[in-house]
């Protein structure tokens, strides 16, 4: 399966749960994920580059990550990664870096979590 | 990086955080992952196969995780797999598939999770 | 998804290409894949743990891979881990590894290629 | 180990092999992957989202895959993405999506290789 990213990042943005007009819940938030590597040099872990993303999540992700998730969190997101380009309305062009998050979760490197199941088991 | 996995699983033991004499926090359970795929023929998902995991982790991790995953619970978990052949006293052998986690968080697809930060930003 | 590996592995059997009754092209081979890690204390690289793979391919994939990969050659392979517990007549048990391959290639850190297009862009 | 990536991609431009002045070999190319889904209404499978990705080489890697890969291949490459805001001299800015790979291979799902070792195993 290709294209699919796992990512370990910082909740860097307000994460914002909306209702489609179908009534589909749709989360996003941006995250940033800098690479950690080790100085042969130095003998020490020094920062790399660092990655920004945006994350989408649809239903019941989306719900519950819209509860669990806070700004200045750090997450676990994996799923298919999608670069678009975009053009504004006044002619302005860009390129967004998106994950459409498969699952995602709370960094366990970094807290303890309270887990509360809102689905039982298939 | 090669023999890197991320799986969806399922918490099927307790979860037991454990002290090595030097120290070092261990905290390991056996998660299984049951792949879901769509069958043309009913138009429906259905679970396919089924892999077990014992998962391992070391330091913060294993600290962080012991207070935080109990067995039922859903996971995300990535790391690098290690198989193993293992012999016994008694000339048992098997194989034990581990995954050597970096990180693991609970799956927000099937609850919510209050997360306490126990580290600070680098 | 879940569950998904890529993993650089030397072939250290014999490829086989064989039919099934149905027609279907399948082809099998074992793999090593030997983690590489740097040591600090000496400020070298040095291998780490082995992991054994069987690799299953099917359809197209077989067809082609049965005709390029050799024993002794260096490759890559990305698809599905399954880890199944097996059972033979005479009573002994075990555990395969497999990765049922999405796709495969020469590793070209290893060595060069001659790639010559059997399917045409869809 | 985070932000790794397998894509498998066509090869939609020169595969350029150069030498920095310290003598260091650098191969760089453009890849698009498509995304494959199954469509339920139709029954069928059909293409998705296109990604583009530049792919940065180095050392042995980018000496073999000089010699081995053309425009129209199609690869598996696998490696750390690398999300780089851009300005040039004139002022206008953009993005570059790059795998900085680890490893590269032609993809046996679309044609057969002729493989040849240049280096020894360890």
């Amino acid at each position: 399966m290709t294209d699919i990213i796992t990512v370990r990042g910082y909740v860097a943005t307000e994460v914002r749960l909306t209702l489609a007009q179908s009534g589909l819940p749709i989360t996003g938030f941006r995250i940033c994920s800098t690479e950690r590597r080790f100085d042969r040099e130095t003998g020490a872990w020094v920062d790399g580059h660092t990655n920004w993303y945006y994350v989408s999540m649809f239903r019941q992700l989306a719900t519950n990550a819209g509860a669990s998730i806070k700004k200045g969190d750090r997450v676990i997101v994996s799923g298919r990664l999608k670069v678009r380009p975009w053009i504004n309305a006044d002619g302005r062009t860009g390129m967004s870096v998106e994950i459409d998050a498969d699952t995602a979760g709370h960094d366990l490197m970094w807290g303890t979590a309270n887990f509360r199941r809102t689905s039982a088991d298939r």
